[in-house]
């Protein structure tokens, strides 16, 4: 018996004539006058359905075959012939249809064959991976995170796992979620009264990660080369259909580099990704196409064939001075640039992905690098049409004692950063690096709207395990 | 300027007497009773370093070479020729040595180049990776990472990130860390006094997952082989060189699929990864064996070399009471294996790694298919000499009744499991995986004694940010 998955019969790796299994899930049956069956069977390999012709003559036509409903498995021999049907070269003449699970109660299955929406389907995560769309949207994130780690390894880049579990907050910046092994019924306390943070699991007070880039910057000062791929945690309340409290973030850091390198990165590695897209997954895009989003393929394709503009943040905020646009938040120097800026200077102004670079001081991070002009650092946002800031990176600040001027300023502890401080201390060389929302990308590659369809376990009052 | 990776001049990528530029860290400098000097850099792309040989006529020398101390970082030009040391192919006769960074104090530089314990080295987390031991074990996890996609991509399975954060315990097992974002010095109550989680971030109470496989399997009841790759947790307060409380695991699941399917697959998997290290990362396994572990590179040889054997729980109860052998742990029916059996059955009886299969349900998690004996389940254990167990797995109980009736006697509320209830309900199929504790890999292919030694980020109480 060879058994293939259905993208394997549908690309021709088995001989007209020939015989072979497969196995996975109808999504439709449909019977014919000649009173034979056309079962439409998925396995999640690729998009499209291979068609099964089930003829009266199997034995078990009238008792099962003619029965089958959305979301049955079953394991299917025949032959495979060319198919007189239209959008599929090849189909399946049933010999043998086994099947393998019924669905009990059809009329209430719950991901039936019509028409959902994403938010009943959030409800039931655990069927939602059947249906066309997010079948699509699980090869399509596949297919970008083999496509990040094939980027990195094949430059020579290794792929470090920063901590999930943290006492260390990357930037005094985002809400955090406390682990702890403590009894919340009976809470340990000190003579005075507080919590007594040292007896908890790790003898301190301890957070779920919000970025990887201070760890893996220790990895970088000896590899020279390293990313990270792994989930980090915001727990901002912000049940927005663009805020995730736990998501993937990839973050590459480069020693012996500076902000241009950076950027010459980020480019490379955003056209490589939407290539793989453009390249593996073109069944999936052109559902995404047809169904979520008209533009999308265009998109990716206008994307990895243009080349990124640079342009100094000075530069940018005197063209939207100059664009004669009334904008709802006011620009000026020194202020943030807003997603309708962004939005001005990468779809209308350039027409292309947009490197801003050089931002002022006051509105980034301590440990991006000062620039000699004494008012902006190395900073960089990537800037696409269609979405806006897609990536932000910076050159880091390898001069100890420029480091230490800056985190006093900030008011930050200098015993906190004493490791970070070391590396600037011993054998320190320029580094740079950048984060990457991966739900993001995969946002940008599909056009999906709501970023919590793009993850595989949607939180939901329904589905609270996931 | 043509700048490459040592890992790149050593294997020859530039003609002998072309110019490259190399930038990393100084290991160790050595002057000549001629006056001149020879510098080992390192830059983390491979074990060796790249000897550079630096000469009396640099403008720099006098004032910076010859004061150049191990951390020191440098960007060197020079041209490649043949070298006359053994050890090497090529050396480096510098042009140019540019000190990027120096070494503050070298007299107290934590990882100044001499035999520090590994105990040491985890307070010093933060350069450690600059140490031969780490940068090779940093690269041995970076192969068997990217080894554990490669072999999946390649096999049409995807990659499935599951829930980090989950109100799901997984076996109803392992120790838990709590999320929460419930500030703990002023604790929200209900009525009746007791702490209102329906008041935390996601309204309940929530943990860390402990592993990804029930999730998953609502992934592989769509898209038929799916894997997880991720961090886990379990807060075991087991501070043994075999314990971590966070570890990253890999998780295959495939779907039309029986315990021998997954026996087969979890011999093809670790063959492949153990291949990938044979063959990819020669340099580091060598170090290993000459320093850690004199047996580490035979042991894997022989592992992919091995057909791995097949032998029922029952048949390996019976030759451990047949071996004559006086165990710690008594031998019988119905208990689980010991370490000490395990590696009697691997190493004395069989001298191969050996898949012991179907065990005592009572010893057994409520998802493991139970068997048509009824005392025993599809479960099975991959065990590999010198370490005993390597893989756990089982094939899943896919019928509904039966689960049901497991989940009853064990005590298990139904209700809690109704989505993967509903797996069952509609077009279930037979399934199967396993889980790899990544960490243990990386343990067998190097021989390294305490597991903390291969995370990159190991918990100290000097080190608690990590």
């Amino acid at each position: 018996m060879r058994i293939l998955r259905i993208s394997e019969v549908l690309r021709g790796d088995a001989a007209l004539g020939s015989t072979v299994t497969v196995q996975g899930w109808v999504r439709t049956r449909r019977d014919s006058k000649a009173g034979m069956s056309f079962v439409a069977v998925h396995d999640g390999s690729c998009f499209a359905t291979l068609q099964v012709v089930a003829k009266p003559d199997l034995a078990n036509y009238a008792d099962e075959v003619a029965h089958l409903t959305t979301g049955c498995s079953v394991s299917v021999t025949g032959t495979v012939v060319e198919s007189k049907g239209k959008g599929q070269a090849v189909e399946l003449q049933a010999t043998e249809v086994s099947v393998l699970g019924w669905v009990e109660d059809p009329d209430t299955y719950p991901a039936a064959a019509k028409q959902h929406t994403f938010e009943y389907l959030r409800e039931i995560a655990h069927l939602r991976p059947r249906t066309n769309t997010f079948g699509a949207v699980t090869r399509v994130r596949h297919c970008l995170a083999m496509a990040v780690h094939r980027f990195f390894d094949s430059r020579g880049f290794f792929w470090i796992h920063t901590p999930i579990i943290t006492a260390n907050d990357a930037e005094g910046a985002g809400a955090m979620f406390r682990v702890s092994t403590l009894d919340l019924a009976n809470l340990p306390r000190t003579p005075d009264g507080a919590v007594d943070h040292s007896q908890d699991f790790f003898g301190r007070e301890a957070h779920l990660t919000v970025s990887g880039q201070l760890n893996v910057e220790t990895y970088c000062m000896a590899m020279s080369k390293v990313y990270t791929f792994g989930p980090t945690f915001r727990a901002e309340n912000s049940n927005t259909a663009r805020h995730l409290a736990e998501f993937w973030m990839v973050e590459p850091e480069i020693a012996f580099a500076d902000l241009a390198a950076d950027a010459d990165l980020a480019e490379d590695f955003l056209k490589y990704l939407f290539r793989a897209v453009l390249d593996e997954r073109a069944d999936d895009l052109a559902f995404f196409a047809e169904r979520i989003d008209p533009g999308c393929i265009e998109r990716l394709e206008t994307f990895v064939e243009s080349s990124f503009e640079r342009m100094d943040y000075t530069d940018a905020i005197e063209a939207l001075q100059r664009s004669g646009k009334s904008f709802e938040f006011p620009v000026s120097w020194g202020a943030d640039l807003q997603s309708e800026h962004e939005r001005y200077l990468t779809e209308e102004l350039v027409g292309r992905p947009v490197v801003v670079m050089n931002y002022p001081r006051e509105i980034k991070a301590f440990y991006m690098r000062a620039n000699d002009d004494g008012r902006t650092v190395a900073a960089m946002d990537v800037l696409a049409p269609g979405i806006g800031e897609i990536i932000g990176g910076s050159q880091r600040e390898e001069r100890l004692d420029v480091l230490d001027a800056r985190l006093d300023e900030m008011g930050l502890n200098k015993d906190d950063y004493w490791w970070y401080r070391d590396l600037r201390r011993y054998g320190t060389v320029p580094h740079a690096g950048f984060g990457l929302g991966f739900e993001r990308t995969i946002v940008y590659a599909t056009g999906m709207a709501n970023i919590r369809d793009v993850i595989p376990f949607p939180r939901t009052p329904r589905n609270a395990d996931f």
